[in-house]
């Protein structure tokens, strides 16, 4: 949450002359987005969001997560579409760093989500699933099993810190996916970061899909369970059954899910928690105190993981037969 | 440069029931203003900027910096216009701090602003200083002389860790202010805060003056002193003749300084880069490394402040007869 990078006016004057957006009128940094440099540009033509990449970005996934944008905004998912270049292109230098700009989407992110919300995010996922089918380009989930593993190493021998007993728990964790984790489930590309303030409404309309830079290939029911961490519990960490039943009716109204990937749901319920238990623990003992990146509490996540262990059947979770 | 308070979309919707705004379309957190949270407001009639007032401001002190944007925009100076609300106020409450509503200006600060820039400026300063004049409201500049002594005496002490010597330079400095600061010089509102950030250009024309929040009425030559050293001076802490120049004869082509006015220009530059520089050494030694405020170095004021010193008539600074 902060802009990172400064623009001056002439840099941007000079950035946009490649591309056909009329004149600028302002830019604003706005405070969204962890990783990158973002602003909300007017020009005479619109208003879009021109970001930069900070360096946790790799600059050679960007073709991945652009042209993803570009295939599934053309294919009529509501995300931003990239704007083009004059030469074609979506990704420049600006301030030393590669940018682009997307359409803006108008629309605000729930802060409280309603089972209303949680139909439409089941439904706007699936679509996104299905209209992804045809993207040619692969990124391999680096925050998958063996990423998490690689996290693990690095917080396993300060886990304790946080919590007593924690570095023996998530050990057992990884022997439980050792054996069962899932390979040969339906996949394809997933957003795998589909929290509320990753889409927007008007009303109780979804407007829009943002923030595409953790999208990946991947099973399709990991990043149901993903929605199901994010959306379906509320602020006491207990899990709203109706809104389980309304985010997971409203999937299977447009991709049903197989026999195998339901029964597998728990699972990648439980995994899906452990990993952004494992990024918000890392981040909680390597971030300096009062730095000023926005450190994010691991517990809400361990107590996910420990609810998602005592299910025995996705059925639980409000899913019924499609 | 920070948002402080988040606010949802719940608390928004029934805010902007208060104003005939139609209906929220977006908000976005913006990283501008370092005392309040700003968002920027989409709704079906326009865009804005909303701010929450946080602990900084004094809430009993809003109505004089509301009363004079709104003052200012009916007269014509291009700055925020307050929207009212449906019962005639311009302030609320939102997430329990005050809240206020005003128009979105276009245009972009300029990083680094010409002489063209320069002139411009001083026109528009002064046409802010003619403006202000029938506005019937008063706040006293606390950051003026008496204010300055309270911050030293905070900060001597300490001053010399920032650099030696320095303690003993300033209390020379306020020895000479105590024979020399003038009191019975043309007055009114000004703006006192008028740095390039707060002056919005598109292209070479002048589209807003915005942050009125250090507003006051003190003397006017003492707030053209104060843009001389926001505006007039090179990275390498130069003064740029040229620019000096250019914004004097701007101010001057719309008010005219008095014979006072010009004699007292040297040491009034002088005491505003005492006054900026006391309160950044201020931040400088209480902010503690790596918040989430940014701090600004005050060594470009010291250096100012040694420069207006050796300056013995304001004709060194480019001003001419009008």
């Amino acid at each position: 949450m902060a802009v990172y990078t400064d623009v001056s006016e002439e840099e941007l004057s000079v950035y946009l002359r490649d591309y056909a957006l009329g004149d600028m009128m302002s830019y604003k940094g706005i405070a969204e987005g962890s990783e990158n440099s973002n602003y909300l540009l007017h020009t005479t033509v619109g208003t879009y969001i021109l970001t930069l990449y900070e360096k946790r970005v790799d600059g050679a996934e960007l073709p991945f997560f652009l042209g993803l944008m570009q295939h599934l905004a053309r294919k009529g998912i509501n995300c931003p579409l990239p704007v083009e270049r004059r030469d074609g292109g979506l990704i420049g230098t600006l301030a030393g760093r590669p940018a682009a700009i997307i359409t803006f989407l108008e629309g605000v992110w729930m802060r409280r989500p309603t089972a209303a919300h949680c139909r439409e995010v089941g439904k706007a996922l699936a679509g996104m699933h299905l209209a992804g089918g045809d993207f040619d380009m692969r990124r391999q989930n680096r925050l998958s099993v063996e990423g998490w593993k690689h996290l693990w190493e690095m917080t396993r021998p300060r886990a304790d810190e946080y919590e007593a007993g924690l570095a023996a728990e998530i050990d057992a964790e990884f022997a439980a996916f050792a054996e069962a984790w899932p390979g040969d489930l339906p996949s394809g590309v997933i957003h795998a970061d589909l929290f509320p303030d990753n889409v927007f409404f008007l009303g109780e309309r979804l407007s829009g899909l943002i923030d595409f830079y953790f999208a990946c290939n991947d099973l399709f029911a990991y990043d149901v369970a993903t929605c199901l961490n994010a959306w379906c519990f509320e602020k006491d960490n207990s899990f709203n059954l109706t809104k389980g039943r309304a985010l997971l009716a409203g999937y299977q109204s447009v991709r049903p899910l197989e026999p195998a990937e339901r029964e597998a749901l728990p699972l990648l319920a439980r995994g899906s928690a452990l990993r952004f238990m494992l990024t918000r623990l890392y981040d909680w003992l390597t971030i300096p105190d009062g730095a000023l990146v926005q450190k994010r509490d691991p517990s809400e996540f361990i107590r996910r993981l420990r609810f998602h262990r005592h299910i025995s059947s996705a059925t639980e979770y409000g899913l019924t037969l499609p």
